[in-house]
């Protein structure tokens, strides 16, 4: 009876590791194609370009005072009872250069920024001169010995030409920007943002605009889920919720794999009789990567490849959900993008309460960081009640408590690892 | 000669304590205009409104399991020795409601989140039960007495009608529209997006494409603000960089407060013959609230209101310019949005190498973060240069590192205080 064996395959999954999880997506997930946008436009993309420096930075010898630019030899016998006078031979704002060469006995007035000219080698502030007019001239009075080089930042110290300047997969915030610019980068070669199709499965889910039902909930998912795509940089596609209906299932999952770089579905990956992405990903040409994964919550976590990109289908419970996510697509995203760092941030952080929970599944139980004199804490976000399945704290975490599969908890005062959670607006 | 006046005003600055500062412009910063937008498309908005729970959740007693739904009491004496066996009455799927009423003897196949028929007070785990046909007839056997409301989540459990929810002032991310959605609230008041104008000013600034020529540089600054204030949730309005003609700045700067919540310009507010800001600045009609803060790099940085709308002129030093926002414009433009935390987040650090440069005002250095063994760490950006002048660091930085006004280094180990950076993408 075939379609026994069907149901009972869904009892017989074999649940892996989450890095052995990681591992399989990572093995099929390539980056993706670049395109080439303005400067103005590059904010949260990601470099698809290594930049090296076209010229030094800076580009010439900038003064760092506003006032007079010297020959320092001038000035070794100035002293509070011997003032020395320069003759004045030309004033340099910003933006402009002299065509003066600054020789012995004279001196440039020069602002803030702006290059040094030829013959001069150092620049004094305007407020240790004395200033005076005589015969038409302008002359500074300057009582202290000046270094050579003083005040004058010399080419290319901050950047040679040729320095490497950003990597490839790197994201483009506002230092970045400030670098892009400064070398003339107008246009800038960054990844295509990876569309991710998102929908859920269930004939409980009703749009969030419409009334209550018994036995009914709304589909919160794929509005989590959409924030949670734009924060890893990817460019999420609205399929809505579907009923329990394999054909229209199987349907709608082939218009999103054809048309998107990613596919997440949740609901419908439990063992029961009417989960429909379970029976559609057995059932269809799909190279299964993993059906179970021993964490909680989200065990039945599935990953797939179908026609040769990444389909998941994450638990319909939002906690479950929510961490399938941060483990699985996030990476993805971000390894379509070339990132180098691709997974969540992890750290080491002390438990802050106790945690007795344990199971034989590794538990990444949603927390809050709090940072005291220097050290790192962590602790469950605070809830009614202590339940993975639990929607209401997902906007309490910011990172995942990683509770090892033994069967003890956690003491308050303990080592723990947590991962942390994108922070992002 | 009021010239002469004017320009000695210059050098009369009052330089106010960062503290101070930041009050000054907190006193004058208001919650700006608000909007209704689509869930959907509400993503990194800041709440308009407090939410309260319209309805309890879940909201019907729903099966944490797949399984049956019984009466507990059946199952009082059954155990490995004495089977008991009930008839199922109903099949309920997700999303569907039972019109049978579970009474003693009998029970309802009942999957993961479905809503549990009246009668029942348990759902036992399809794993735990023996099933038989006997005269057209569906029975379950079952070896083990359950508990009353085993697997069973009872309504409110997560949230209680009324509760509160989100307040006014939080931003939308993954959680925040997971609660959203399951509530109903399709559309949502959120706060608009302050309008940031950013220009920059000086003869200097050469545009992104331009060549470079000598003396002048590309204008960097505007690129790096508009990625700030995209990232504080303003929306980034850019008005290119204007040369150094007091009545051209003029009027942008009026058009530019006239169209805009805030103005920042960067360029023209140190001391020199040619800062167009700073004249601006005293020349107009407008409310400073300070000139000149006891802080480095960016002590010219300057704040007025003008026509009520917060003008900042920030430093054209790129450096200089990223301080002053992070100080002052990001959490004005996170209070116009009534964040309740609308500055950076301050950690306390341990310092991983010394740090000898010292100064009489509050030095921001450009660091990065590492957390080791629940430990935060903290070290000025590797540079070529240690100068706070640098533009090439603030990729590399994910936090400002404050070095009180003393006049001695830090040692590696001694604890510092941090200002975060946000990390958005």
């Amino acid at each position: 009876m075939p379609h026994a064996d069907m149901k009972s395959s869904k009892f017989m999954r074999t649940a892996v590791q989450v890095p052995d999880a990681q591992a399989k997506i990572a093995a099929r997930a390539s980056s993706g194609s670049t395109e080439l946008v303005r400067l103005e436009l590059a904010h949260g993309r990601t470099l698809a370009e290594t930049v090296h420096a076209p010229h030094p930075y800076p580009f010439f010898r900038r003064s760092g005072m506003d006032g007079y630019a010297i020959v320092s030899g001038d000035t070794l016998h100035a002293s509070s009872d011997e003032q020395i006078w320069l003759r004045v031979i030309d004033e340099i704002p910003c933006g402009y250069t002299s065509d003066q060469i600054v020789v012995e006995g004279t001196a440039a007035r020069i602002m803030t920024g702006a290059q040094v000219p030829e013959g001069a080698d150092a620049v004094v502030m305007l407020e240790m001169t004395e200033s005076r007019e005589q015969d038409g001239q302008h002359w500074i009075g300057l009582k202290r010995s000046i270094q050579p080089n003083a005040n004058i930042t010399p080419i290319g110290l901050e950047v040679q030409e040729g320095d490497l300047l950003l990597e490839s997969g790197t994201t483009i915030r506002a230092g970045e920007q400030s670098v892009l610019a400064t070398f003339g980068v107008a246009h800038v070669r960054v990844y295509r943002r990876p569309k991710v199709a998102i929908f859920a499965t269930g004939t409980e889910l009703l749009d969030v605009d419409e009334p209550l039902q018994p036995g009914r909930i709304r589909n919160s998912n794929s509005y989590m889920l959409r924030s949670l795509v734009v924060e890893a940089g990817g460019e999420p596609v609205m399929y809505g919720s579907i009923a329990d209906d394999v054909a229209a299932a199987r349907a709608k999952v082939e218009e999103a794999v054809r048309d998107n770089d990613i596919v997440v579905t949740t609901g419908g990956v439990s063992v029961g009789d009417y989960d429909i992405m379970g029976d559609l990903v057995r059932e269809s040409d799909v190279d299964m990567l993993f059906n179970k994964v021993t964490m909680r919550p989200g065990s039945v976590t599935t990953a797939a490849v179908v026609n040769g990109k990444l389909l998941f289908a994450l638990s319909g419970n939002p906690g479950a959900c929510f961490v399938g996510f941060s483990l699985f697509v996030w990476p993805t995203i971000r390894m379509m993008q070339s990132d180098p760092h691709p997974y969540l941030e992890e750290w080491t952080a002390i438990m802050d309460t106790e945690y007795t929970k344990v199971n034989n599944f590794t538990r990444f139980v949603r927390g809050r960081i709090q940072i005291r004199e220097g050290t790192v804490y962590a602790a469950p976000a605070p809830s009614r009640v202590d339940e993975s399945s639990v929607m209401i704290t997902i906007k309490d975490s910011d990172c995942l408590i990683v509770v090892p599969p033994e069967r003890k908890g956690i003491a308050a005062g303990e080592k723990v690892r947590i991962i942390k959670l994108p922070q992002g607006r």
